[in-house]
């Protein structure tokens, strides 16, 4: 970073903000006194706030922009009241309620959404499921499922898991294999309805592959899944529902399948390659090659190899050395690492099927001390964002999904767009994989003041995966801010058919309005300037 | 048999009745003149058929129904013309046109429905999707995926696949993986439709796993799904096209995700349990065992255990001799059998495990020859119904989905609906698993002659499967026979999506119009008379 942005060490010293101020402005509720009644009668009085700070809470996520606004006191779109029902009868209630008021609804699980999932952008009522709709509904061993309510968080959820024969009664522990990198502060229903994916999905899955059945509170009512391992019955109405992102119904409680519980297991390794053509397609191989796929699988460019070496300290190391005495040059070399979970021989075999794979490619077998490194930091780095912010550095990620003959041309894309801009680092990896195609997880680094230079960045970015064919998100969802590019990408016949879903569910518009999966865009964000009018 | 029914030996050398005479019966097209000419002018004169055989033949399944009707020259609910378009442009211009006219369209593919899918109870057109929409569109190695169109074999798409490098360039030889029983005379549009499943599905998966993405031609416009590995884009619309039976639109092609063709690496199992409740439950512990899952994978219950040892050859062998001796007894022993597949090593592992979970719950070790009986006979042995009927046999299948935790209770539910008429049989196994659950597929053979009495007991089954909270269908599909039953098993809330989803894609339901998926039964299908009336 010091090189790239032509930084000295003592820019780090002392903070240009350290944006630890209390964000003091007073925002008034626009609730009528009578709506603030019945959710008072409803859900009881220490269970609603119109508290301007709970209402910035509930209505800003974790995303770069949330973080940008917050540090520069800018407040907007907020809900006029934050609810936190008790249980599914008072949500049916108050969806009851809301569409015979034309109240809008945004819902809040963990607060972790990177794509202003639930921002109230038409103010209304913020459904808090994080306070009590955080419970275990059922637990069946012999199907090896839970069932929780929506506003569980994912640390609540494994621990139940992991020490299910003291707190529910099993044979055996237990684990969902949902692990995002917002695991700590983000909930089930988030993870379901935005479509997410661990960061051990390569095992066990994307959310909706986990999930079995969901029940939603809908404006037409309520609707339920059927718990079914599979059927020829008609449409997947699980896979239909997944995605809606708030915008048809209240997610109230969803049946997982669980996995047991076998970390000792894991086997871990770290491979170094001698360029990106090389290391892709080694990956893509292990990927189609019927083994058995490892559970964390990722695979660096180069860009991001260098930002690597210090990250999992092996720059200046013997394996450093040893590295480039093999020819493994700066801005080549690629470094892939990961483990593998499951049955004791099952997760080796797949160990040994890598490594011969790789070592037949030409890679450096590093051992696993890079894994531990990662998984040290796997839920920590993101943090790091605030830091660089505190220094004038601005740092963004942004992810889509692409098959393997469109992986270059949209890795391409995006670096020359992020290039584009002189001293900006853009790190790549593939970190979710499938025997077609991956991810692509993208991060903008640069020395950067402006809001409008940011989006105008951040904007670039999503026009170049658009523009290249990839799918605008593998795991982070649409919401508010990536909305603007979904119909050109999926095509309005299927925008037509989510227009269709969100009428027979959501007639009056009342979950989530505000462009949430681009189906109620304001002229702004049309035009992809939505706010670009920020205050810098 | 012999002993269930009291038949003796020379029952069996005479035929009743060997169904061989033509069907000669003439019925004449109700097509109006200006439509037939519009369809010759579209499709050409060779393209368009009138002819009662053609008519019958594309209108018809391979369901007992359809075999009872036509043996007995009941001949119903045809077509009034059955064409045979020869590109998607073509299909575009037919559907346009019936939408116009409120013609209404059926979609043949293999004919290999059992669950009258495509049969044509409004008349109106056949389109026949076999005759030319049977090409490939495009394959790409590097994604391991191949498009083709709607109306391809199962056994061509596999010769293709077999020989990628001779017919398709390609540098290695691949498989799809999707063997139904009805394979031979299945068509890739009916796999996809139906929601279908191949008997190596526990493996490969079933077909809504192997799909990538699909193109309709619908009353509304083209609907073209997405080329993309995963994405968290709002909805998964081949999820919620998948199973709609073509009552949505035609699909015109499906690109597949591909498997490498490594049948040297099959590892063959077979194992004798002495109980049922030991040897589901090692059959579960497999599934959830986390070692990979093996191909094939079927477990028969005592009753079809006892046909099984005369169906492989085992009856008064020294295998047989020492199962007794090791004290399985008759109408108790289960029988489990299969293969894994995949990487080498894979596929030995899994088997390894396999064996040594099945020895561990006192299973006796059959070795691989009742193996290699079962995959001679694994798409032959449906055409006994054939010669059982010559005898005055009947023999039907039903089949439907299970979670581990209500699997005994159908089993139990639909055994004892068979066996409440005396004499008969009902051999139940299970063969596509998951972590959570199975199918359970039912055999009923009996001495019957009675149309009216054989759908007495098809219903009667479909009604035990219902009440037991079994998914209505696992792999068949719902059709026109199994309608009636859906909405009770779904629930009405997700026929209303269903139904909100037809009126957006065919708001003048011109597609598959009938009963099918429950859209719009009849009266009689409502209350379950549906077809009582045939003559016997």
């Amino acid at each position: 970073m010091l090189d790239t942005f032509g930084m000295q060490s003592q820019d780090f010293v002392l903070p240009e903000d350290l944006a630890l101020d209390k964000v003091v402005q007073e925002v008034p509720s626009g609730i009528e006194p009578e709506h603030l009644s019945f959710l008072v009668s409803m859900c009881g009085q220490e269970n609603v706030s119109t508290d301007t700070y709970a209402r910035i809470d509930r209505s800003y996520g974790c995303g770069m922009i949330d973080s940008i606004r917050l540090r520069r006191h800018i407040i907007e779109n907020l809900p006029d009241v934050v609810v936190a029902p008790r249980s599914q009868a008072e949500i049916e209630q108050i969806i009851g309620y809301c569409n015979e008021h034309r109240l809008p609804v945004y819902i809040f699980g963990g607060g972790s959404s990177v794509i202003r999932g639930f921002e109230a952008v038409k103010s209304g009522i913020s459904l808090d499921m994080s306070k009590h709709m955080n419970r275990v509904v059922a637990f069946n061993e012999l199907n090896q499922t839970i069932t929780v309510e929506a506003g569980m968080s994912g640390p609540q959820l494994e621990d139940l898991l992991n020490h299910a024969p003291e707190k529910l009664g099993a044979k055996r522990r237990y684990t969902c294999g949902h692990f995002p990198q917002s695991f700590e502060y983000s909930s089930v229903g988030g993870w379901v309805v935005t479509r997410g994916a661990g960061q051990n999905s390569t095992y066990f899955g994307k959310i909706e592959d986990i999930v079995m059945s969901q029940e939603y509170v809908t404006p037409k009512g309520v609707f339920k899944t059927q718990d079914q391992p599979r059927a020829a019955t008609g449409p997947d109405f699980d896979q239909l529902m997944m995605g809606s992102e708030g915008c048809f119904g209240v997610l109230t409680n969803i049946t997982l399948k669980l996995f047991r519980f076998q970390l000792q297991n894991k086997q871990r390794f770290c491979f170094m390659f001698k360029n990106w053509d090389d290391a892709w397609n080694a990956y893509r191989e292990i990927m189609q090659s019927e083994f058995g796929y490892p559970s964390v699988f990722r695979l660096s460019d180069p860009e991001e190899t260098e930002v690597a070496m210090h990250q999992y300290a092996l720059a200046g190391t013997p394996a450093d050395t040893a590295l480039k005495l093999a020819g493994h040059k700066p801005m080549q070399k690629c470094l892939l690492l990961g483990y593998s979970e499951g049955e004791c021989g099952f997760a080796r075999h797949i160990k040994g099927k890598i490594r011969s794979l790789c070592l037949r490619r030409g890679a450096f077998n590093l051992g696993p001390m890079p894994v531990r490194m990662w998984e040290k930091g796997r839920y920590k780095d993101p943090y790091m964002r605030e830091d660089l912010q505190d220094f004038g550095v601005m740092i963004d990620t942004l992810e889509c999904a692409v098959t393997w003959s469109n992986m270059e041309k949209v890795h391409q894309a995006v670096r020359e767009v992020v290039h584009s801009r002189p001293k900006t680092i853009c790190m790549t990896h593939i970190s979710h994989a499938y025997p077609q195609g991956s991810n692509l997880y993208f991060i903008f680094i640069a020395r950067m003041n402006s809001i409008k230079e940011y989006l105008e960045m951040q904007y670039a970015i999503l026009d170049a995966i658009q523009k290249s064919g990839a799918a605008m998100s593998h795991h982070h969802g649409i919401g508010k801010q990536t909305a603007p590019w979904l119909e050109e990408q999926i095509g309005t016949p299927a925008m037509d058919v989510v227009r269709a879903l969100k009428l027979h569910f959501d007639p009056f518009n009342i979950m989530n309005p505000g462009g949430t999966l681009g189906l109620d865009l304001s002229e702004e964000q049309k035009i992809k300037s939505w706010s670009m009018n920020l205050e810098d």
